[in-house]
């Protein structure tokens, strides 16, 4: 942990800093992925199974007997579980399907934006050490609530060909009937390239490591769009004296559990509060099956004791983190301070897990400090606003003198003409 | 021209396909104007001033005395045409703010989204054969009712050393009172990194040539977002037999001024309207003062003829067209079947032009196939919406069984500690 006590202003665009990753290294190394799919197509992804994941699979494609395995495999529990989170997730994404408003900018000028879902979309879930069904909700779930034509999913397999069956069991659930086995940057290729099998796409979202973040950068050079640049997950937590500690230790260790370089930053305006949650922190972190990830994260973590929770915020602001948790008897006063964040968890019950899974929020998030500039994942994110307008004679009569003028004043005599000749 | 007449269907992929320019040509002129404003702030940008620019430019911050120069020289008419494309603009932007809705997804769990503005953004606008200050227009009047902190200006001086005054009266009528002399590379060089005179911003907006366009790409790496990837302007007109073939021509050639890449597409399901507007063409672009642009433009121009408007918007879909012009009498019935474009102008006077400088839609829009994947600028891009979340403890009560079994099936015993420790 690094602890600072009152850290001046200008010591903090030093504490905001993320880590640096050099991706420049891995840009080689993706081109011939890139290069090997394309030429190779399946054949090429089988031999990235066995090559990277171990794996001997014979075909790519998820079949529906395996489908129907994952589906039995599933504890009823767990299967309530996924429905309930899932039920909450669509309930928050469908309110931010808009109304189509038109909007008469002068008499016989009416303009107004449609959604149109994007056709085509991949989802990429990794395997690894945590198999991320939470994921596929967050991805599937708005995606059909968009109305995407094609959704398609690669995960990587196990060492024994197979895919997690929570993974197959929240993919069908949302409706997603094709699923790759197939992980990493080659994954990334084949729904940009396109494969016998996967089919290319438009937009490609989820998470992954550094391989994927690369790959997925590198798509765009394909004229592929995808969900946000990543970088390691965050969580800023603010508390005051109305705070629990055991409670704000949970959650900046429910944060450093997901890996070595998650970004775990702590802010307490009250030095009982402070030295307890560090406490609490130290106590819990050794009971964790991750003890040793969440224990590296730590390592760097921030502990900042501030003098008021306005600087708390002023901080939290430069540093945009995915996560922020305000543990503040009084939050709605300070929601409206708020500039920079990927999500916000309001008050002491509001634990980032419950967002993680299933309060209904996304949880594919901004991270890397562009809660700047990006917001997550949405029903946004997987559709096109397409503005539409239709103009009357008489609407056309009202404005085309100003085009006249500006398109004219801009050198652009065909675009003035374009307006002369209707009014002719 | 290139006439196809009822073209089979396999043929479309290739008649679809955009121009590639070849963009790793210039990464290394690039990295080396980003060092060079990296290194030299103001000084470097003065150099490139009198190196690209051939100007002069002992200060790049524009000054009062510039800026009421501007206002003077801008002529009453155009002035008033600004003001009212600015007005339409504004109205159909400010509509774009959503109210904040809050949505109980279970008793004792609120979720809703608030926007927060980007709180610094940078806008170019290019200089060059045309001064467009409809730009200024497009790209400022969303900035402001977003509610974007600093908003700041770049644009080349021309070989004086002066802007033109179009551009300064609109950046001023719409607020914007930093405004900076440089252009090309090194202005997204000097927004990305920051100068003595210019700030650092989190968003880069703006058209311009291909190094603009390589730079804003190159920008990314350092944590700033774009508007969108860029290509050359396109449009594409869909006409069936109650269109004017002089209308649509003079729409098609208002696309072909632009410049010697832009694409242009026309597709009529009738062979006299065909014919007619292929004539209304070659005569009305003898006569415009950028005829040598659109000749060139002409020349990779697609004419379509087809059997149905059906297959018609079929192939618009494929190609997914910035502009998307539907000169048909029953424009209604086809409005649903529209999937990928980034403006849609209905009828016979609703003329790209409208929409380029002052029917209210934005004309920063989705090229080069992006259309597929991307919206247009509109008061989303300056905004992050960001999720907020309040559990009751009763509300987590209620789902957070939910969450700790699905924590603990992807083995994340921390995520589910923070929800356990509260329960307790």
């Amino acid at each position: 942990m690094k602890i600072y006590r009152y850290p001046e202003r200008n010591s903090w665009p030093e504490l905001v800093k993320r880590p640096v990753f050099e991706r420049k290294e891995l840009s080689g190394l993706i081109a011939e992925i890139f290069e090997a799919v394309e030429k190779g197509g399946d054949t090429a992804l089988i031999d990235f199974n066995k090559k990277f994941d171990k794996a001997v699979t014979p075909q790519i494609t998820v079949s529906e007997a395996e489908f129907e395995k994952a589906e039995q495999e599933v504890s009823a529990d767990l299967k309530k579980a996924i429905q309930q989170a899932k039920e909450n997730i669509s309930k928050f994404h469908a309110a931010q399907i808009p109304e189509t408003e038109k909007i008469e900018t002068l008499k016989g000028v009416v303009c107004w934006r449609e959604n149109r879902a994007v056709e085509k979309v991949g989802i990429y879930i990794p395997g690894g050490t945590a198999p991320l069904f939470s994921t596929v909700l967050m991805l599937a779930v708005p995606a059909q609530l968009a109305g995407c034509r094609e959704i398609i999913l690669c995960t990587p397999p196990d060492a024994n060909g197979n895919i997690n069956p929570a993974i197959l069991y929240t993919a069908r659930l949302c409706g997603i009937t094709r699923v790759f086995k197939t992980g990493g940057a080659q994954a990334i290729a084949a729904m940009t390239l396109g494969t016998e099998s996967i089919s290319k796409v438009y937009k490609i979202f989820g998470p992954g490591n550094q391989y994927v973040v690369a790959a997925k950068e590198y798509a765009q050079n394909y004229g592929v769009a995808i969900d946000m640049p990543a970088g390691p997950s965050e969580v800023l937590v603010i508390a005051d004296q109305q705070a629990v500690p055991e409670f704000c230790a949970a959650d900046l260790l429910s944060q450093a559990e997901h890996g070595s370089d998650s970004q775990v930053v702590f802010i307490a305006d009250e030095f009982k509060i402070f030295t307890e949650t560090i406490e609490a922190v130290e106590k819990q972190v050794k009971k964790l099956p991750r003890n040793e990830m969440a224990s590296k994260a730590l390592d760097h973590s921030l502990f900042i004791l501030t003098d008021s929770i306005e600087k708390a915020l002023e901080f939290s602001n430069l540093y945009a983190p995915e996560h922020l948790i305000l543990a503040l008897g009084d939050f709605e006063k300070y929601i409206p301070m708020i500039e920079n964040a990927g999500s916000v968890f309001l008050g002491n019950y509001s634990c980032e897990s419950a967002g993680d899974y299933a309060s209904g929020t996304n949880h594919t998030l901004p991270t890397n400090t562009y809660a700047r500039n990006y917001s997550g994942v949405s029903l946004d994110s997987f559709v096109k606003k397409i503005t539409f307008q239709h103009l009357s004679k008489e609407g056309l009569k009202k404005i085309g003198k100003a085009i006249e003028i500006m398109a004219e004043a801009e050198g652009l005599i065909a675009h003035k003409n374009a307006v002369s000749i209707r009014l002719k």
